[in-house]
């Protein structure tokens, strides 16, 4: 059953997934393991972790408890992770025990905002213009370019609208700056975009790629509230999309499900926001309305499996349940639609405590 | 969180669903529980239960160990059963400390083919001539009601064809008799039926009702080996099939999702041919099919939850794989199915291993 680091043999069912992190994403994706016979193992520093309750081997320690890592990684036959920000050592510790997918590489740009932007200019794909502000001087003179307004970022830890401000002149971008400890950031030229869309595809370990139709994608203060399948891309933005995710799946030689955020201009130009290197939530509406989930495609490229088809069969829409929503579990529940709660013990403002995803019909092309 | 027994409420997110059992219909039960923000407690007598894989709370005791039983039924809110075959004892230990669906008494109707029969034919519904073979007598005497050929069952314990033998004559039906150490039986007609059939269905503990579009079903050996929706009956036929279901549930006041097998005669009549308890190997194709799989809907009618939406959304195929047809997974993997592998510890002759499920297009009453 064991696969050796570097081995191309896939996982045979009865072998053991690896998961770092315990939260939805790593919940759903346990559950996926054990549709295809496969055992996962979830990590977490979180005695409640939402992903403990859904599999029967459960590691609760440190990211940086390195006779845990070890432990961890001598019980599984591969490791992948839910959340981009696995520390580097903890990355390292597990690699020289266990094969990890995706690799340090991958997660090392992705990590980064700025090494991020800077690959995939490198790749010749569009960006919101950026540059790099490192100190105080950075943010006064990033402004002396014109671009205002724009997006003051911390370089790394961001997520869902965390460490992110609007600034609008160098005096907003010094302040913004030092409100984030003067961490390292990246200013982003705001891109007055007609919507914003995302792939979400996959990379297998012998190279085949495979995409989800682009969903289009509606935030509200920084956190994702809907996806809708089909968006408004046309025929030729949508294989536009997928070329995007292949060309950056390749340059990184990525295993796994990955998503790319996209700004569509409103001159139907696709720029790239960001890359998620895991499962993305602008993917969870593949549960119901492809064959091949999200999460059982990703399992299947980190086993070292063929990819499944990632063929939509019905048109649908995902909302997620952001605090409080979720309290109307029963409203929900009688909608529908197909509800996911993440059995996270405690409500709080902005969390995602889970999604429902509603089928609008058949998939039009396929009538 | 605790629903007293009795009590109206609906189970809330964070409750616990105990489950007697730990097979593939218990492991598909707690996968559904989690996904509506339910855990699950998989109560089994096998150490390597594939329940046991993706669950958190677990009991491994023997079904009779009342202080496991006592404890189980303290930790959960609700209790349900997998197998219809579990002990009246048990149900009774259980049923004294927390609600259990479906009721002691659909488990022993259900339990005794002979019983069951009777509850059929009393509800006015087609059957199979039947007779009940207490002993050899009996078994010599059914011949001469012009039965033949017919099949004489054990009236308790079997499943998957065990514990039923095809006999031509009075000779046979001794020794058939004798061969299941004189068990008391049943002697049921043989129905040359063109095709088989199933409903699946669902009663909440409010009373609605809610039924599957009715698959066909294709058995070798005794066990299922395709259902096929849509199937061959005719809509005047599937709403008849729908309601033999729902007077069946309402005769038992039952509670939870429920199957009922069909012969469909070269008349087109229904005949009942048994009832199961529970979620059904028939039903598995509503994982894909169907908004709402009937796990999810044996989980909703048990928590006290509203029932959610059977209908289909696409034509579907489901195989099983038996024995070592599963040692075939790279295979089947490939094929572009929604593979299913249960985690079952090892490959025996005539053991359901998993199953695939086809999408074979869009419903064609929906386009």
């Amino acid at each position: 059953m064991t696969t050796e680091p570097g081995s191309r043999a896939p996982l045979a069912p009865g072998g053991t997934i690896g998961i770092l992190g315990g939260g939805q994403l790593g919940r759903m994706l346990g559950m996926a393991a054990a549709r295809l016979g496969l055992k996962a193992h979830i990590y977490s520093d979180e005695p409640d972790a939402p992903a403990f309750q859904v599999v029967s081997a459960r590691t609760l320690a440190d990211y940086g408890d390195t006779r845990a890592l070890d432990a961890f990684a001598d019980s599984c036959d591969v490791v992948t992770f839910e959340f981009e920000n696995v520390p580097a050592a903890t990355v390292a510790a597990l690699a020289g025990r266990t094969p990890i997918f995706p690799g340090a590489h991958a997660l090392a740009i992705t990590q980064d905002r700025f090494d991020e932007k800077q690959f995939i200019a490198g790749l010749g794909l569009k960006t919101a213009p950026f540059t790099a502000v490192d100190c105080i001087g950075d943010a006064e003179k990033a402004f002396a370019r014109g671009q205002a307004p724009a997006i003051l970022k911390t370089r790394r830890l961001g997520y869902d609208g965390k460490g992110q401000a609007k600034v609008s002149n160098a005096r907003d971008a010094v302040a913004a700056f030092r409100a984030f400890g003067q961490a390292p950031g990246i200013l982003e030229g705001f891109v007055d975009f007609a919507f914003e869309a995302s792939v979400v595809a996959a990379r297998a370990r012998d190279g085949y790629f495979a995409a989800y139709d682009p969903p289009e994608n509606f935030h509200a203060d920084g956190i994702l509230r809907r996806s809708t399948v089909p968006s408004r891309l046309s025929a030729a933005q949508c294989e536009e999309a997928g070329n995007i995710a292949r060309r950056i799946a390749e340059a990184l030689d990525y295993v796994g499900v990955f998503a790319v955020e996209l700004f569509v201009g409103r001159d139907g130009a696709l720029l790239v926001n960001e890359i998620a290197p895991r499962v993305h939530n602008s993917g969870h509406w593949t549960l119901e309305a492809c064959v091949t989930s999200q999460f059982e495609q990703h399992i299947r490229a980190v086993a070292g499996w063929l990819l499944g088809d990632p063929s939509r069969h019905s048109d649908a829409v995902m909302e997620n349940l952001i605090g409080d929503e979720a309290a109307d579990w029963q409203r929900l529940a009688a909608g529908g639609g197909a509800l996911h709660l993440y059995g996270k013990s405690e409500i709080r403002p902005g969390r995602k405590m889970g999604h429902i995803t509603r089928l609008t019909g058949p998939r039009a092309d396929l009538i």
